[in-house]
């Protein structure tokens, strides 16, 4: 029997939100004290080549895997959140979901220009909302450093959307 | 000149998310990679002599502190959620807000019989969320060993919510 992988550490939920979808629950990673270390060292080595400043993680998985690699890493951390959440002065995104679209933010103040910045979020799905946040990163003139997820699902093809940026995902899963 | 404290890295914002709040921003914590750290740190210093097996964080500046926590001290990690996010099977509580009633959630199988657990969350002002918090992680079987927050509106009287159960502020503020 081999070491356990992180995909070990991932419970699979049908029909979460909604019919037909296979959610991919992380909770189950963070729950072991194992899975959790296992996958914030994993995130960390996929940056042991990587000149960065900061990490910024997307609202609230990516918080969830961005504020650990940042303690570890001694970096700073800044979180881009949804709308109305952030106190001090924001831009934002909008951006185009299923139905509807939603819209991000971040602190004005909280990249300087020229910092060379990574981005963690838990799931690079169509891969929307990254590119938004990505947007926002380089209007404050933060350099893109790389693109970290803990899973992808490449059925979805957000690898196209972000094309232009490094990326690396743990674990990468076929279908939508 | 002294070291820094936790207090010199959190920015006051007056007036946020309504006229006549003093809102206590951490986000100028965790920007800067020495705030971060001394934090987490300091939590994890006030959990030295607490014999415990899990962190349980509350949605979403819970996770900010309690995940590089879990990681420092190699424990569990269990989110609290507001209503709908979380995908297995949850249990739930409603509680009062100033107006109206939230309702938050945590997994079913995520805290196990006699398990010791420590509630994290950035901020204690009445108590509400967290007692709501305690409550589910009650239900479950769980027993509490110790609530952490980074700061403690003292003016508001939460410890008086939360009076059964050890709690630690690392910044405490007189008023509201």
């Amino acid at each position: 029997m081999g070491e356990k992988r992180i995909e070990d550490y991932v419970r699979t939920i049908p029909d979460f939100p909604e019919k037909g979808v296979m959610f991919r629950d992380i909770t189950t990673i963070l729950e072991d004290p194992e899975g959790l270390k296992l996958t914030v060292d994993k995130l960390c080595e996929s940056l042991k080549d990587v000149d960065f400043d900061l990490i910024v993680g997307l609202e609230s998985r990516g918080f969830i895997f961005g504020v650990p690699m940042a303690y570890a890493m001694h970096k700073g951390f800044v979180p881009v959140r949804k709308r109305g959440k952030l106190p001090a002065a924001t831009i934002s995104k909008k951006y185009d979901l299923e139905y509807g679209e939603a819209e991000i933010e971040i602190h004005k103040d909280s990249v300087k220009p020229g910092q060379r910045v990574v981005l963690v979020d838990d799931l690079m799905a169509t891969g929307g909302t990254m590119a938004a946040a990505c947007d926002l990163v380089e209007e404050l003139g933060g350099k893109i450093a790389k693109i970290c997820f803990v899973m992808e699902l490449a059925g979805l093809a957000g690898r196209e959307k972000l094309k232009k940026y490094d990326i690396e995902s743990l674990v990468v899963y076929p279908g939508k």
